[in-house]
């Protein structure tokens, strides 16, 4: 038995699925997924940068993320093998807290709220496996950092790396 | 420098200083700290158990909590020498997220929103020292734990102990 770490945002919540849409929407553009290839919507549109910071940081923004393929099923037996942590960053949008509780009470019920965290650096964690699309979070992680594939990160190397939940559970299932 | 991380309730928040008015004067009662000792409210009134922790899960009930003697300057004190991390317990009152938050922000506005932890087993948490009331938080722990004198408390042993934060200085100063 592990314990493994698990990032919400584009690792078990699908971020760009209502980002882009939200984002052309409102100021009118025409993003799409390859334009975040290697890169970040504030800065592909710089000038724009702090308003999609607020959009994202609306209290109900994050309440209505789709799930991301296959994380239900994959995590559910998961959780029968491991300790399961639901870690997020959520302090960088203090709005954000109960919808991130709400989604993960919906969507993820077998997670134990007392194995939901969030936090800001995830130097904090305690953990043997770390599943975030974040590099920077792996940085003074004691375990294993593994990189789930996301657009800014599709050029980035040096760590173990997952496309998608099916390639985790053969990891650790 | 060392990673230390404090606990809120009971550690830099004054929980009993509004819990017990709050609690006499919703359920009509005469309960004081010295009826706490070794024990908590939900045992001395088995009967307002829920009704208690309603009270205490209500959204605003850590808004207002008046700070621990002490806590701000030694705290920022410590800042300057250590990486100081807040964490709290609050998966078991998700209302209470924001007031929590804002709490922090207004008190102790020198720790980093980046520094805060929401968690709910403390078992996730990375650190060489955890300062906490409550010892369930210490058994997988790998740190050490430092005992921080509570009524509820008052009565265990085989932990290191401070009684305030004259001794928490005196520590890590």
């Amino acid at each position: 038995m592990a314990r493994i770490a698990v990032d919400m945002d584009e690792v078990i919540a699908d971020f760009n699925a209502k980002f882009i849409p939200a984002l052309n929407a409102r100021f009118n553009k025409q993003l799409t997924l390859a334009h975040l290839h290697g890169t970040k919507a504030e800065q592909v549109f710089p000038e724009l940068a702090q308003k999609i910071k607020d959009m994202i940081g609306e209290a109900d923004f994050f309440a209505d993320l789709p799930v991301m393929q296959d994380s239900q099923e994959v995590l559910a037996q998961m959780a029968n093998q491991h300790e399961i942590f639901i870690t997020t960053a959520a302090m960088e949008f203090p709005l954000s807290f109960h919808a991130k509780f709400n989604w993960l009470q919906q969507y993820f019920p077998f997670i134990d709220p007392m194995n939901i965290v969030f936090c800001g650096t995830k130097t904090i964690i305690h953990a043997d496996y770390l599943i975030d699309d974040n590099i920077r979070h792996f940085s003074r992680f004691q375990g294993e950092g593994i990189l789930f594939t996301a657009p800014h990160n599709i050029a980035l190397e040096g760590f173990r790396r997952v496309n998608n939940w099916q390639e985790i559970a053969e990891i650790f299932l």
